[in-house]
């Protein structure tokens, strides 16, 4: 009998979660069955996203269920077998987050190929939001010489991907993001030019100033005021990637609204919004770029690391206050 | 010697322009020079676009210059010519709109070919809106089978059009205009479904409860709560053809602010701003099908007819007032 506890969604936050939303529950896994395997985690992610599955409305993930353990990316290693497909001290991959180990079908778990990488990698920048960085920005945008290219959140686990990228194909990069340490962190990366949101008063104008030259590819994480400096600063046939809008995801009355949608007419600019998991067939090309990459040291990443599952609500929190730099972790065993 | 009048802008807008902003000149032409032809307008339009430039702000088209003619597309005959390219009484089409008659180098103007069509059509349905219409759903939004179609300012030069041919490529079209004439104009061509904006409290609700099913494709004429009710009822893979914003074209203070732009991250849409001049390499494709579809009856157009150059500012004004249906057109000989 293994004993593991995971994280249960109590309530449905409103506004910005607080602790007293999530619950700690302890569970007993029994044997696996004929065709599962048993899991124990070492690493779970928490990622913004998981903002939107905590409502109950419906999107392209369906919301997490009141009163069970929620979901989410994790790395772990089979620690019993009852499927011929997997042995003990297997590495592997799964939606099973948010718990410290699980019981599954060996179907819904995935072996690990680490590329010599390490694992939690595959949480970050080898995983699910360095591929949405890598699709944003080279499918979505479509990437091209020349371009001058803005990313809000550049700090974050998907932002700090799409600067090195970008960086790494000679593009002049800007990057925004609140505070320091983060702009410290982001030259360290060879961001051009850094806006620290939190000391500019207006952000068009912040925008402006390092890109004199205006913007023709702006990566959007942050929505809200970001987004109207990109749209007032882009150049003629600009392409926005909307990866996500972090700073709308609390919000409980009206949203921010974009006064500069309009500019999208006149200089013919594309928005499209996207999905990573819409793009898996280019999977094997992102993972022999970024095992390229990471091998030739050209992309570094960073992560933030909390420890323990009954830690797991606050590092989501920390998201939302900007409190990460890089990945946001979560180390289960 | 020929004596024309002309409209000049006489002070820049400020918010919704007025007849104080334009003056009416009478000019004197001499005979043409060497590689010149003289022209006497015979239509001329107003479109909205026309808005912009009286701005002096940098845009895809350079700002009118205050007490100088305005230019726009115009029809008319030649009737005199020191050119051997052109004869007196050659059909030509021309950007020397805004005025009656204007001399001008041969090379500035261009002979018109009619396919049997009425010319005043080159500057509507088979002239810069049509192709603006054309352009937009088949090129930008990509039109495919089984999409749904919301088209705001339905009842307009461009809409009108954008209407038609989404129904005679089979689609469920539904548009939006102002008023219970233009609503019988839209049921007349076709329309599946009519909102009459100036009828309805929520403009999202009136569309949800018209689309039940959602929309695929919007046709983007006006801007402000238009675009949020597209993106609000948007069905996943949706896309935006954003052809014009007359809703904010006259605003002095803040722009209206788009509230449901997140909803292009969740739903994947893709939204495209467009300049029909970009496009001008689809110009046959686009007189093929028009001609075509002109002459087998299943494209018709209509227009809103002021006389006189003397009545071109009015016609101009009437636009945002939404007191054309159609094309709206001056005819000055």
């Amino acid at each position: 009998m293994t004993v593991s506890r995971e994280i249960r969604l109590k309530s449905r936050p409103v506004g910005v979660p607080t602790a007293d939303n999530f619950e700690l529950a302890t569970v007993e896994l029994p044997a696996p069955g004929a065709g599962e395997i048993q899991v124990r985690n070492s690493w779970m992610t928490v990622d913004p996203y998981m903002r939107g599955r905590m409502n109950d409305v419906k999107s392209y993930s369906p919301p997490f269920a009141l009163g069970e353990a929620m979901q989410g990316g994790a790395v772990g290693e089979v620690i019993a077998s009852n499927d011929p497909s997997f042995a003990v001290g297997d590495l592997v991959q799964s939606f099973f987050g948010w718990r410290e180990a699980f019981n599954a079908p060996a179907g819904a778990v995935q072996k690990l190929d680490t590329f010599g990488l390490p694992p939690q990698t595959f949480l970050g920048v080898a995983g699910m939001p360095g591929m949405t960085a890598w699709v944003g920005l080279l499918k979505i945008a479509a990437l091209k010489d020349g371009d001058i290219v803005f990313v809000s959140g550049a700090a974050g686990a998907v932002g700090s991907v799409v600067v090195q990228i970008a960086k790494l194909k000679g593009h002049t990069v800007i990057g925004s993001c609140g505070g320091a340490d983060k702009v410290a962190f982001l030259k360290s990366i060879g961001c051009d030019e850094v806006i620290d949101y939190k000391a500019e008063k207006d952000l068009t104008a912040a925008l402006g100033r390092v890109a004199p030259k205006g913007i023709d590819v702006y990566f959007e994480n942050v929505g809200g005021e970001h987004m109207d400096a990109a749209l007032a600063c882009a150049r003629p046939g600009g392409r926005f990637a909307l990866c996500g809008m972090i700073s709308q995801y609390n919000a409980t009355g009206e949203m921010y609204g974009i006064k500069n949608l309009i500019q999208a007419v006149g200089k013919s600019l594309k928005l499209e919004g996207f999905i990573v998991s819409n793009h898996f067939q280019h999977l094997p090309e992102f993972l022999q770029d970024m095992s390229g990459w990471t091998k030739d040291g050209k992309l570094k990443w960073t992560e933030t690391v909390d420890v323990g599952i009954e830690n797991a609500p606050g590092a989501f929190l920390k998201l939302f206050k900007g409190e990460n730099t890089g990945k946001m972790l979560v180390k289960l065993s």
